[in-house]
């Protein structure tokens, strides 16, 4: 069922093919063992006629012990850097504000080069979950996923047997414990395939962030929006408008009608045919920036706000529609989780401590349930 | 991925299609105004060079009217009639049993016939959630679902443009308060297809019933399994063990590498190949009648032992695993919330009121909670 319009046909080929292959290669970053799609040429880095060349996992191993990570390394390297950085920062302001514990970090090695951490902090006094994660892939894409791929990135060569890639992103998901504070969620990532000689072949960034409130206090909501259209407006005037529709299309509960909460941006693909890869670098770098500062200050405000017995049910009950989302829609958390050896517990870490289905529930009318609703039913421009 | 040996591709092939159809149909019974393939053929009971007989449910309106339900009505109307008795008497049961409250009655009737009646009982004293679920569509099928079909039913015209269906089936989820005691599920059904004369094409049926302990009481799991082992043996000696397996097979959390409880039966597409049509019908009927008294002398045992804090969140987290298998893995859900229309307060009446995902939680050496999970690591012959 194609749509004639073609602004609108892009975007959705885009999702419906850039979405769940990065989503997998992220999600099953998080594996210790497997590559995405098991064959027999992911048991080694590379096959067949690449063999006489060093890999780029090879390449990248020996760069950063000779020269470390700078503004000349490949963006591969510079990527995990920043993703690394940014987690550690991230984490060390969640445990501050959080005070109660600190996260638990599990790292691991991939064989092939890459591994991945994930730091969870789990009934917090602020958070009931928040789960912070990067990862970083080397590994080898077969002809169907190059052939898939190349729907969006006409560089790939559609002629070979299988391709080298990389990828690295950094994915979060905080649940706090009081209803009146929102779940809020990003994602950065970058996506390299490379030639034959190590050189870089295709490449794009993908990511976003989005808030889920089950109380909605409009200048939360308005902050959290004009901290990402800031970010974005910085690099082009036109991102936040286009990458804040793709959010409420994405993040769609389509069974029941909803977007997952009041939005934010989300963007992939993002290639040499949008910008070149320093300007991509330099957007998705302020992006994730503006992360802290666009978030935490909603979450001190609500932290410690007085609730009844009843708020807590609907926060409930709005977390049964997170879980919804993530595992019936999510093209990503799916794909990852019929990947064979993936890490689970890491892509599930999205997963509220707690949730609720009651049925037939139904907000009382004039209330503040029945108002979130009504914004999730038809979303609003904020800024 | 075929696999060479036809013992195991026939019931793999046979799950692809056949439980997504009739899945969907069952599912999609609940709806109250759209069919599950919305195309215009759809509008209207039937279409085309149809028009100038009457439709199966103009002809069982009148059948009822004129003649009520005998021995000798369609199967349509007798298998309707024997899913609506059993609800009431299910319902009934459940009720006295529980003791708190009665159960919600929501009934619809679907503008080309049909209709159906969800029963709904919620944190009661017993049972946390308990659901049952009877529904019954006239519908019409659009060519590309009878091509689908058609792989396991050779009786269906492929060059019809659509055809008259009928489907009707009851549908149960009891989620028990206390830990101690298992959440059970169950569904029955029936599927016909219409000439254009308005005689049966194609029949069959479909269902099963399987149990979901947080703690195993061997003794419990062998009751349930004994009661359904006789309900077969009474009609073939092959069902129990070929239906065991099946139902091992198909409510599998793929990415947990577990099932989702201890199994039961689970069988589909069973037609005039395997059996006559009264033959088949006699079957599901002694399947249903077993039902009460393979689960009610279990969830009296266990309904008020004492259980620890600790036990309780367990079976919180195993409830998070029921709602992985439903939302990720349920072919029928799947396709169900995919349908726009579809009634969805009833097709996620089968998830519990409460679930729990805890980040890394392993069961500790020795216990009860590891038990469990290595038994649903590789499932047990337990009669």
């Amino acid at each position: 069922m194609q749509n004639a319009g073609t602004m609108l046909v892009a975007p959705k080929t885009r999702l419906a093919v850039g979405v769940v292959f990065i989503g997998a290669l992220i999600y099953s970053m998080a594996t210790g063992d497997k590559p995405p799609t098991p064959t027999p040429e992911n048991a080694s880095p590379r096959s067949g006629q690449q063999l006489d060349s060093p890999s780029i996992a090879e390449r990248d191993t020996l760069s950063k012990r000779e020269s470390g990570v700078t503004a000349r390394s490949p963006m591969r390297l510079r990527m995990e850097a920043f993703i690394k950085e940014n987690q550690q920062e991230i984490v060390r302001a969640l445990e501050a504000l959080d005070g109660s514990q600190r996260f638990q970090v599990d790292k691991w090695d991939r064989p092939n080069g890459g591994g991945g951490i994930s730091c969870v902090l789990q009934d917090g006094k602020v958070f009931e979950k928040a789960g912070v994660n990067t990862s970083v892939v080397y590994g080898t894409l077969p002809r169907a996923a190059i052939s898939k791929m190349r729907v969006n990135h006409k560089a790939l060569d559609p002629d070979v047997e299988n391709l080298e890639f990389f990828a690295a992103g950094l994915s979060l998901v905080l649940h706090p414990q009081n209803p009146m504070a929102p779940t809020v969620h990003l994602n950065y990532r970058y996506f390299e395939t490379a030639n034959q000689d190590g050189t870089t072949n295709a490449w794009w960034f993908g990511g976003g962030t989005d808030l889920t409130p089950s109380y909605l206090f409009d200048e939360d909501v308005i902050h959290f929006h004009r901290g990402i259209k800031e970010a974005c407006d910085a690099h082009d005037k036109d991102y936040y408008s286009r990458f804040k529709k793709w959010c409420d299309e994405y993040f769609s509960v389509k069974h029941r009608g909803e977007t997952r909460g009041v939005g934010g941006i989300f963007f992939d693909d993002l290639d040499e045919t949008e910008k070149d890869q320093e300007s991509l670098f330099a957007f998705v770098q302020t992006c994730l920036g503006a992360f802290l500062p666009s978030y935490l200050p909603i979450i001190q405000k609500r932290r410690d706000m007085p609730f009844t017995e009843k708020e807590k049910q609907w926060q409930q009950l709005r977390r049964g529609r997170y879980v919804e989302f993530n595992l019936v829609h999510d093209r990503g958390t799916a794909f990852g989780l019929n990947t064979p050896g993936a890490r689970i517990e890491s892509i599930l870490m999205s997963l509220p401590l707690t949730a609720r289905w009651q049925y037939q529930h139904e907000p009382e009318k004039g209330s503040r349930e029945e108002r979130l609703v009504n914004v999730l039913k038809k979303p609003v421009d904020w800024v």
